[in-house]
């Protein structure tokens, strides 16, 4: 065991402690990315679709929400909105004329180029706290909690 | 620096990435939270306001917010309802009558009581994927982001 590590901290957490400082970090970084992304007028959530489909051209709507962890009727509402505005078009698939396929218009290549520099931003100043090795070991943890989280059947997720 | 850490870590991670991250693990967190609460119909930030007044009786109800950031119009809903239920009272401050003081009735503390279980099963369950070494890393570190965070005036956050 790591004792330096370990120095001052009790040895139990206040109850609910850690979902506590989770909504925390998260509000804080929603916060974050609003601030710098006032300009564009784009979610985090919206953000991580139009990157969805960015790296995969022609996928299926239902993919992408699982991928990025939205519920169906959120996804929708997403979905609406970025077509609404320009940014993605939806084509029925040929097969399965019920599936919907997304891809990005020239104005929403544009505006993902455009949030790169805001988002990495926001990124930087919510990861401002800690060393470049503390990033390194929350990155790690947290892409440990997501992989177990996925296996949370009861927790209806539904995550990749 | 601790190369066993870094090893197989990319450099840079994709763009956007941190936030995906924490907002997937609350997201879990919450899910988890509803799964073991269900029987006990109350949220995550309804359960924090209520230990908030159960550590301090008779605290401000800005107060109790700002301890848990938790931006006015929600800290109204989230009153309404659990004043609504019988769990909190509700009384204007003696020398300021604007001010509203919070304390738990009776069925307040005995809900608290019966959420004690669940929560830190909730907990456990999230947490589940990390070993005791690395969940006292995870604190660590949440904390110093959160601890960090309040100092984003831009971000509008109402932290204590």
């Amino acid at each position: 065991m790591d004792n330096e590590l370990e120095a001052g901290l009790p040895d139990r957490d206040p109850i609910g402690h850690a979902g506590f400082l989770i909504r925390r970090v998260h509000q804080i970084s929603v916060a974050l990315f609003a601030d710098e992304c006032e300009a564009l007028d784009i979610t985090p959530t919206q953000f991580g679709i139009m990157l969805a489909i960015a790296a995969q051209p022609g996928i299926d709507q239902s993919t992408a929400a699982e991928e990025r962890g939205v519920d169906r009727a959120t996804m929708a509402s997403i979905v609406a909105r970025l077509e609404g505005n320009g940014y993605i078009r939806r084509v029925p698939g040929r097969a399965d004329r019920r599936q919907k396929l997304l891809s990005l218009t020239a104005a929403g290549k544009k505006l993902l180029a455009k949030a790169q520099a805001p988002v990495e931003r926001a990124t930087e100043r919510a990861l401002e706290p800690l060393s470049p090795r503390d990033r390194k070991a929350l990155m790690r943890l947290l892409e440990k909690l997501v992989d177990g989280g996925n296996h949370h059947g009861r927790a209806k997720l539904r995550l990749k």
